[in-house]
């Protein structure tokens, strides 16, 4: 199993609307195959690995319940009793509602034994952003936070480049790739003028990038529409854009345009990761502003905090990395467990999770 | 010399004005003797370590240079010399006019054969404070930082207790015992009423309370007032103090008032630490708040940063950790090495230092 967990996560960014699953396939202690879902989620891990062995009297480790449901190709549950496997070892279960348990059980009427709940921790982690998709409507969300140890983005003067160090952000890169979407608010992408591409890494495949813009009134042309051959872009705004806005940005087929409710002056953040969540995005990696990321904290809708922090201080006057949170207390601040905390090159990485991140 | 620095260690925030010394007398492979400098400063190290044993023919392993110069005892040189010791090994050399290198001198010209810079390095970390109250009139300055991971250290409303948890605040009273003193700014002291004790880690030696007060109004009755017989008060102003005031806090023996020179509206952090150091404080711990930091900082009399980061966010709207630091550009900031990082109960530990701590 911890070998397809493994394969399962090299999946991750590249498989949605679909999980990332891994699948092993066993005989008398030999690896006969291996596979995970592939990029654009078809086919399925499953699939896969039965096309390249025979895999009769095989026990099958499967990160996540294989699909009940019939479509242009049969089910995977079907596939593998048609390939007579021995048995079926499952991590955790697909609560999507037309497998939920259908999967095991018809392996079960076929008379093949099934053990299930193995590593089950690991693979809802791993699998944390459909799984919450499924039965939340909305994508795992990351929320990345780089900044100064007293907590700030950019000096008085708007001076943000850089903070952290190289090995920070090329794992920043490293994430965005593991990530369906990288999303910002308008203010990062006016001040910033970002790219939000996967760079440097030898990657091959940029994630949806998503920007936030109640008016639709970013800058045009900038970083994000230079670039649009490499990535899309997707834009989450309110019913108050113009017509205008819209048919400039709606020009475009590269660019996507989704309409969301808006909350007092912002975005509701729960309508935009809804719309982003039906829309196929499973998980999201958010890269600030402060408004943004104390919006997305105070509905409760972060997941995992990455946070890199620089040994230098950039003092009161600097820009907060977090918002205004509209807190009462103490008690109600949100609270998040540690996960790991490490040195990267002279920063500090220390990452913090809501959880569970997925109780099914 | 590990077991001298070791012993050394368990000396800091004890023997100041002093600086605590380790000392090991090896013979054969063997250790005969061991000592460090005794509490309150005297004995040294040296001489507690020759009562206890015949060292004739030893090797004396010793973290800090011999003293060279005479008082109501011989010098340590002296002492090592009378007693016949075969050979000397001194990890970093004393800058005290009155030794620097007149302690090696004196022990070569008896023919003691003396290696020095043995894990020089670890051995002026641990000294830090005594060699930069001696070349540079000030003691050490350790800055301990305890906030939300948006760097605040309390609510809007003021509520601050607590952020972190329990082993974190039990780090901190260890770290109180480790240095000569524990220093707050007067905000600090009004606000959270502190005792600035050591408390619950089982240790005997209360470290003396700083608080700077440019007016000296500072409440009175108070915390700190109620406990003047576990632990003394010395109380940082400025000129602008009234006579009423110094009149009313000097009539308490416990109390220590010293005058300092003011820096625009606020107390001169130099001008502070300089009073410190010449009372005889090698180390000073300060716990804030964000004004008294950020002065420090400002200043770059900031030598090691401890900082605790607890998993919550309190938002733009709760008090910064750190003042205003008036920077022109993000090169301007004070820049600090990580030291290291690890967790601690639920939060994170992160310890950076201005590197060299002490270049002599």
């Amino acid at each position: 199993m911890g070998a397809a967990l493994a394969l399962g996560r090299r999946g991750l960014g590249r498989t949605w609307p679909n999980p990332a699953v891994g699948c092993v396939l066993v005989r008398d202690g030999r690896i006969l195959a291996r596979a995970r879902t592939a990029d654009g989620g078809r086919p399925h891990a499953e699939t896969q690995a039965l096309t390249r062995t025979d895999a009769r009297g095989a026990t099958a480790y499967v990160t996540l319940e294989p699909c009940a449901h019939e479509g242009a190709t049969p089910s995977c549950a079907a596939e593998l009793t048609k390939a007579g496997i021995a048995r079926a070892v499952i991590a955790c279960r697909d609560p999507d509602p037309r497998t939920s348990g259908e999967g095991i059980a018809r392996l079960r009427a076929a008379n093949i034994p099934v053990t299930e709940g193995i590593r089950r921790a690991e693979a809802e982690a791993d699998l944390a952003g459909y799984l919450l998709s499924r039965t939340r409507g909305r994508p795992r969300v990351t929320l990345k936070l780089a900044a100064s140890l007293d907590g700030r983005i950019a000096t008085a003067s708007g001076e943000s480049r850089w903070i952290t160090a190289p090995p920070a952000r090329r794992l920043v890169h490293a994430l965005r790739a593991r990530h369906d979407a990288v999303m910002v608010g308008a203010g990062t992408a006016r001040t910033d003028d970002p790219l939000l591409t996967v760079r440097d890494i030898g990657h091959d495949r940029q994630p949806v990038r998503v920007v936030l813009s109640r008016r639709l009134d970013l800058p045009f042309p900038s970083a994000l529409t230079a670039t649009l051959d490499a990535a899309p872009l997707w834009l989450c705004h309110g019913p108050e854009a113009t017509e205008e806005a819209r048919a400039r940005w709606s020009s475009d087929p590269r660019v996507h345009l989704l309409e969301c409710a808006t909350e007092g002056r912002q975005l509701s953040p729960a309508a935009v990761l809804s719309a982003l969540g039906t829309a196929g995005l499973t998980s999201v990696f958010c890269e600030g502003g402060g408004s943004l990321a104390a919006s997305l904290l105070e509905a409760g809708l972060v997941d995992e905090l990455v946070c890199f922090t620089a040994g230098t201080a950039l003092g009161a006057e600097g820009t907060p990395m977090i918002g205004a949170l509209g807190l009462d207390s103490l008690a109600a601040a949100p609270r998040f467990t540690l996960h790991e905390t490490r040195a990267i090159g002279p920063d500090v990485l220390h990452v913090w999770r809501r959880l569970p991140l997925f109780s099914g």
